[in-house]
């Protein structure tokens, strides 16, 4: 379901590694050529031409297109290249820090990924800051948002397929319960989200869902200011089901009033490889236009070629 | 400063294999030749038994020794043969049961392992139970047990060596107060205990004594009889002295009237390979008699001949 396309015959990293430093060589950057090379290698690809180009160049091909590029260019051709899990430990670092703090992005990475790409995540997070995520999440947090979303970060859930029905009633059961006493943090309520295993997760929604007349982010939705409440019911639908938070992201990026070029790189850029072909399913549903002629008609230049590149725009 | 004692030459898995299947032969089971391979292994070379003898007999050994063994040299040999993770694994399991529950065993695994031994017993949990680690231990504790335990199980600690001391002051400064005010289960204490790195915590406690006056742990002892403060010091104690943790409970599993094999077992059979060498220099410090006469003193039989052998007494 990724969108990335790669061309039949790829050449060597050296190869590529040689082409990308005449990109940056000289008076102009050849954008174009960073674009048809790097936007069409998957990551295994990305990572042996980094390796290859500090073999060669004896730099680091991260901080040579930091210094050529410019912009929301350079944010996502910054975001695309590294590896997954250094690309997530990158985004939930910033994720914590003062200016650049957001409980959604630590949200959408603890539960998108699979718990064996968290893990990596956690491991590329030691070794780039010397910290651990939760020790920095946690230290960041405060009140119900910590409560939430440090379990999260730290999680490493089951991915099994087997549900047990008994259990799914009795949790549901206690989410409405919780819910009808607007005890939204509470710990029981947390413990459920925070450490049951997607497929046991949906069999309690469901179930919630039948008994009780109501989908569970409907009864979520007391509130609609109400900033926590709406982190947890993202969380929710990121668990259960991620295309669809992740068109949602997508339209209020590019309906907003000057565009939130941020969510839409951090989107593209981590699902790209991942689910990118459902989300793009998604979003036509359910804003009658693809989503190659949203971006098209919302981004300019080569931040645009790259985006259209990365979602699998024809040539582009 | 492992105890187990590796033969200079030690022969291949298939005959190791084949004297096993013999000791399980005929009327008897010959005990002696079950400790003098196995208590002499690594784990890397028991796991290679294991493996070979599933190859060649078509049994898993864990069950032939459950089939031939009774009672603690039993209980030990099941818990000395497995992988640490896979043993971990059992401990975990058993202690979120109801009739076995004991805190203190997760404890003792979430804060002595290493960040990724830790997270192998994740995946091994996973692998065997269907389940998660943290989903069992949250959904088996309550309050403060569970407050201090899930985040605990769930941590990927940094393991470098780097301190922070500016952050070491203040948050002494936290613990002090929170300490002050007997809230033990504050979430900002239960925080820095469990996402700091514990060369980071070890910081923030000595700033803790030269500050304050007291070591911590005196300061938590203000109601001896308060389990959940106990298990609190313990915690401390074994994400910084493991060796001191683990002294005292052989002490106490040892001078008990009747013995306590269950926590002399588990501590014999999951140190022998990490640091039993310290732990019983500091029983003999603090005893004033060698662990092995004190065990010598307290057990008999097969379990005793075992317990000697995995902490190198000799050529017991």
């Amino acid at each position: 379901m990724a969108t990335v396309t790669i061309p039949p015959s790829v050449p060597s990293p050296a190869e590529d590694s040689e082409l990308l430093r005449k990109a940056f060589a000289g008076w102009g950057t050849n954008e174009d050529l960073i674009i048809q090379i790097l936007a069409h290698r998957n990551s295994a690809q990305r990572k042996l031409i980094r390796q290859t180009y500090a073999d060669i160049f004896k730099e680091d091909i991260l901080k040579e297109l930091d210094k050529e590029l410019s912009n929301d260019f350079e944010r996502i051709v910054l975001l695309w290249t590294p590896d997954p899990a250094e690309r997530d430990a990158l985004l939930a670092n910033e994720a914590t820090k003062r200016l650049s703090a957001s409980n959604w992005v630590l949200m959408e990475i603890a539960c998108t990924r699979s718990s064996h790409d968290l893990f990596m995540v956690r491991q590329a997070y030691h070794a780039r800051y010397k910290r651990s995520i939760e020790e920095d999440v946690s230290y960041h947090t405060t009140g119900d948002y910590r409560k939430l979303l440090v379990p999260l970060v730290s999680s490493f859930r089951y991915e099994g397929e087997e549900v047990n029905m008994t259990l799914a009633k009795s949790e549901a059961k206690i989410l409405h319960e919780k819910i009808s006493e607007k005890a939204y943090d509470h710990e029981e309520l947390i413990r459920i989200l925070t450490t049951r295993s997607k497929a046991q997760l949906n069999a309690t929604l469901n179930y919630y869902n039948n008994e009780f007349g109501n989908a569970i982010n409907k009864d979520l939705k007391t509130d609609p200011k109400d900033e926590y409440l709406t982190l947890l019911r993202a969380t929710i639908k990121c668990l259960t089901r991620p295309e669809k938070y992740y068109e949602k992201v997508l339209r209020l990026a590019i309906n907003k009033v000057g565009t939130d070029e941020g969510a839409l790189t951090r989107v593209v850029a981590t699902r790209a490889e991942v689910d990118m072909q459902r989300i793009k399913e998604e979003y036509h549903r359910r804003n009658s236009v693809p989503l190659d002629h949203a971006i098209s008609g919302d981004t300019s230049g080569d931040y645009k070629k790259m985006l259209l590149a990365l979602i699998g725009h024809g040539d582009a």
